[in-house]
């Protein structure tokens, strides 16, 4: 029981937390079952409420507070590493709240941010000042989570059109044919709507395209799109946890 | 926080915990994150000693004892219905001692079993009488898991003869090729040499292939074979999971 263990709030959605732990052992140089890291991923979709309509304004139930509560049972179980695959609840209104409950749990779990493992793999691969297509929910585009950190890093962030923006939307979270409706495998209309978005980006100049939904890369798989380099959070996150666990196990990029 | 919460001991190997979990979520009627089950996944790969090295005389460590650590701490987590994707874990020289463990740390937790799970489907597909092929590790097959419990339900377990069943363990097992050295793709090598090993199997007279070891059904997707049906025992355990924990949403076959 020695060494690190990670915990992973997942459900966030169900599959973006599975994406999360398979990437984790993606990254990871293994020739037995034993070369992995130890993951606990804690799924209890029906326990937290939906971020974006939060972030909207349309309900006052905060849901940092249910994933509070799931990160603090990763520390009661053994974690000391803690992660969140999902964008738009890393919005502070929604994250600091989270994280207060963490702290009053134990004080000593170092948490890794999705944004800043993405924005760490985007400097790796773009120049300063270089184009970046960012692909998200509505919440996560209206709260800037992603154009601040991009525009501090000194990177430029490319948007979409709100109609646009919306298009994506549905693609992720639609009842019949959106990802989380249907993720496995994802429906050729929602990797088509979200294909027809990357275009439009690739259209208005962009250097490096950033899928900054962990929803969208269950449908977006390749590294590249019309020859611009694609960084999935997802995985910049996975790269990040396996760094902070068994940093003599990562896989060359 | 009502309702069940599925724990599941991954780990053995880490690829075949998150398969479990993944047929789950696939074995769910959901159009919304919040339609599925609450499940945790523990992947402590690291704690727990190999199990066909115990059960073939190699070693004295018998993992049951680290497995039921797990177990415990998915129990202290808040599940109630515990299942460990691996076939070869499910000996009872190893089980007994795991459960024990759990039972002393709460005796009401289910307990579901992928061998029951296994021919509980077997049963569905199959007329009494009828030929089962058998794929799983030299441990799973010299302990007789499986044919012990075909046999006592009325099947004729068919397997293959001592060189071809190691065949069988190098696709599983070879530090190089083998899927728990390769697991995401899995090399065409492994894939090819179990393939052929079902061929061999449906060349000895077969009404139903018995996809007896988790790491299989990473390589062998299909769901029949030579125009025979397989059974996927993780797929088998997935959907005895979902029917314990969310009834009602268990999709049809």
């Amino acid at each position: 029981m020695d060494g690190h263990c990670i915990g992973i709030v997942g459900g966030l959605g169900p599959y973006a937390g599975l994406d999360l732990v398979r990437k984790i052992f993606d990254s990871t140089r293994a020739a037995h079952d034993q070369d992995h890291a130890r993951v606990m991923l804690h799924s209890f979709p029906g326990d937290i409420p939906v971020r974006p309509e939060f972030l909207l304004g349309l309900t006052d139930v905060n849901p940092g507070h249910a994933i509070g509560e799931v990160m603090a049972g990763l520390a009661r179980a053994g974690a000391d590493i803690i992660a969140m695959p999902c964008n738009t609840a890393h919005s502070p209104r929604i994250l600091d709240v989270a994280l207060e409950r963490l702290r009053a749990e134990n004080g000593h779990i170092r948490f890794i941010h999705i944004i800043e493992a993405a924005l760490s793999q985007v400097r790796r691969i773009a120049q300063p000042g270089a184009r970046v297509g960012l692909m998200g929910t509505v919440a996560t585009l209206r709260t800037r989570l992603y154009q601040d950190a991009l525009e501090h890093a000194g990177f430029t962030p490319v948007i979409l059109d709100d109609g646009s923006c919306q298009t994506v939307q549905d693609a992720i979270s639609h009842d019949e044919y959106g990802i989380k409706a249907a993720s496995s495998p994802v429906t050729p209309r929602a990797r088509h709507m979200l294909l027809r978005a990357v275009e439009q980006l690739a259209g208005m100049g962009m250097d490096v395209l950033l899928l900054g939904c962990t929803e969208i890369p269950l449908a977006l798989t390749e590294s590249a799109y019309f020859g611009i380099p694609a960084v999935d959070a997802t995985r910049a996150l996975a790269r990040e946890l396996v760094q902070a666990c068994i940093p003599d196990r990562l896989t060359q990029e």
